[in-house]
């Protein structure tokens, strides 16, 4: 146990009265028993991880639990956004039933977003709602999707389509993972860390415009500044308002134009995160036609995720119409009026819902494609 | 609005904080703008009902909901348990894409249990979580499972194993729909009823023995009286303990006997009633033999299940083995220990884990087969 004692954890919390729950950060931690260990329901755990991330840590993750009198079962599901379905999720279930696990099991989800959506889910209606536990092993994971509790699966009409609030009992958030993780992904990961400064700190997007070289180096220290800081306003905002009523609204800057280039796209050509940096973009260009932005903003907008190596730019095969005919369907939109989140000020974002169609398609027309 | 004035409907609470909701009972109150309308989420509603159910009452619901300027469009299942799958879970969820519905639309559950428990769990998934409206039509559903929250589905591994807790904002008791139910169905119905009885309340179960022919005619008096008081009781059990925890559980006697004969058999050839009266008589012969009741209890028991037209053994072709390798999967049970609803005096049921298996064995060997 000498080896946990050197590790170097830090831990926030998500207030949400009896289902609160921490968020341990630190290199090293899927090793710590203590982190793991008290989050367990009972004495079934059933790991849920990839063909890509199982090869990396699946085996540290059964070390970590071994020993501890425990039914440990695994399932290993297809990489890529392409398999979050409904279909996926099925999988897990059988897997559940196949062990004869009952409801005070435990899901593990130990992968980027979509094994996290997938496994929350799973956990979220079976035996109507187990324990889970998310270890994200992807920067957007780890600074995004693994904290707030929201979990699902996409449909071939939309994305996130079939889901539900289920918050896990732990979030362990190993950054030494983050080693193997593909130089694309980091940056998609990036996007989310960005929009954190753009919605709501502008001396976090400040910093972040100073150390994004370090943080594409994996430098430790930086990447722990970062996805702890993410972290705490993700966590402020999901205590304020759990089930996305209003605030937390803000956390979609982006997503609506990002989510119709995903699903335009087809799902996983796209990486979520470079969606999300194209349609940051637009929501960027927006709030200067509303006049709220200068072109200094604008430009500061594109040279940070230009740095992040993110495309600010829509796809090439993409129309005004496609764009529109997809964002009308996007969850976030209450009946026929269009909600966008927009920014008052570079750190301080609004959801608004009196954009003027005509300025829309004007953006939508003129926006530059790549 | 002068046939509204003329309803008798009296409306009980359960009190789940801000997730409370009414339960309004009457006759024709199916017919009462007044008793629906306020529960709507937004303007668009999606009515979930079956092939059976739609031909009486899905002209009378369309026409209570006309002129408030709603989007509402159907989805109309086929009939029986057999039909509480994922798949037609999904069917519901495409209609809802299909019509573009956001998530402030509402589900209403129009028809028995089968279909308030989809369209609850298909509402608690769409878009992580919209609001529904129950609207049971047979007296299984108006006293049971249409009150609670618990939504869900089959699996081929067993009864209700992929669901969700999600409350209805309202549940609508039109008790004339009882007049188009089976007589088989009404005695299916009958059966929970009973059970609150043997549960919680011994003079209810004595008005029972006194009512049951009155039942079976469908009295008014009597049948809004079954009603109440079972909607009251299951209320009370709710508020308390939502989620199952611990008190929740009492409302499982004969359950865990009772999914083994539904899953043996295939759901569908015994009603989950039936099943359910059968295995309360084994829940009462098994408390028999633990020393709590008389024979002469056992004999009442008998007795109001027979007089309810339900049956008091169990199926012919099911061994031991049968039930005990269902039970063990049962949601009621906690990591490998047998959990049993269990009757300590009629009037009074308890959770029981230390049920020994050599007790259990013989009970399943020695009762009765049908």
């Amino acid at each position: 146990m000498s080896s946990v004692s050197l590790l170097s954890v830090e831990s926030l919390s998500v207030s949400l009265g009896e289902r609160s729950y921490p968020i341990h950060v630190g290199a090293g931690v899927l090793a710590s028993r203590e982190h793991l260990l008290p989050y367990l329901a009972g004495r079934q755990v059933m790991i849920v991880t990839n063909e890509a991330i199982a090869p990396h840590y699946l085996a540290a993750l059964k070390q970590t639990l071994a020993g501890a009198d425990l039914e440990i079962r695994e399932v290993i599901l297809p990489d890529g956004e392409a398999t979050k379905t409904l279909a996926s999720v099925e999988r897990i279930w059988d897997a559940l039933l196949a062990a004869g696990f009952n409801r005070h099991c435990t899901l593990i989800a130990l992968g980027g977003g979509v094994i996290g959506d997938m496994a929350g889910y799973a956990a979220a209606s079976y035996q109507r709602g187990v324990a889970f536990i998310q270890i994200p092993t992807t920067l957007l994971a780890q600074v995004d999707s693994s904290v707030g509790g929201k979990t699902g699966v996409n449909h071939p009409r939309g994305k996130n389509m079939i889901g539900a609030f289920w918050q896990p009992r732990a979030v362990i958030v190993d950054i030494d993972t983050l080693r193997t993780l593909p130089a694309r992904e980091l940056s998609a990961g990036l996007a989310e860390v960005i929009k954190y400064g753009l919605i709501w700190d502008i001396s976090f997007l400040e910093w972040l415009e100073e150390n994004l070289a370090a943080l594409r180096a994996l430098d430790e220290s930086a990447i722990r500044h970062a996805i702890r800081r993410s972290c705490e306003i993700k966590a402020e905002v999901v205590a304020e308002d759990e089930t996305e009523q209003g605030v937390r609204a803000l956390l979609n800057l982006g997503h609506t134009f990002g989510h119709a280039i995903e699903a335009h796209q087809g799902y996983g050509n796209w990486l979520h995160g470079e969606a999300v940096g194209a349609g940051m973009m637009m929501a960027t260009r927006l709030s200067f036609d509303r006049g709220w932005l200068s072109e200094a903003d604008v430009e500061r907008v594109a040279a940070i995720l230009i740095a992040a190596d993110l495309p600010v730019t829509a796809p090439a095969n993409m129309q005004a119409e496609d764009f529109l005919s997809r964002m009308r369907l996007d969850k976030k939109n209450l009946d026929s009026r269009l909600r966008l989140i927009l920014l008052e000020a570079l750190g301080r974002a609004c959801i608004r819902d009196d954009t003027e169609a005509e300025q829309l398609h004007r953006l939508l027309e003129r926006f530059p494609r790549g």
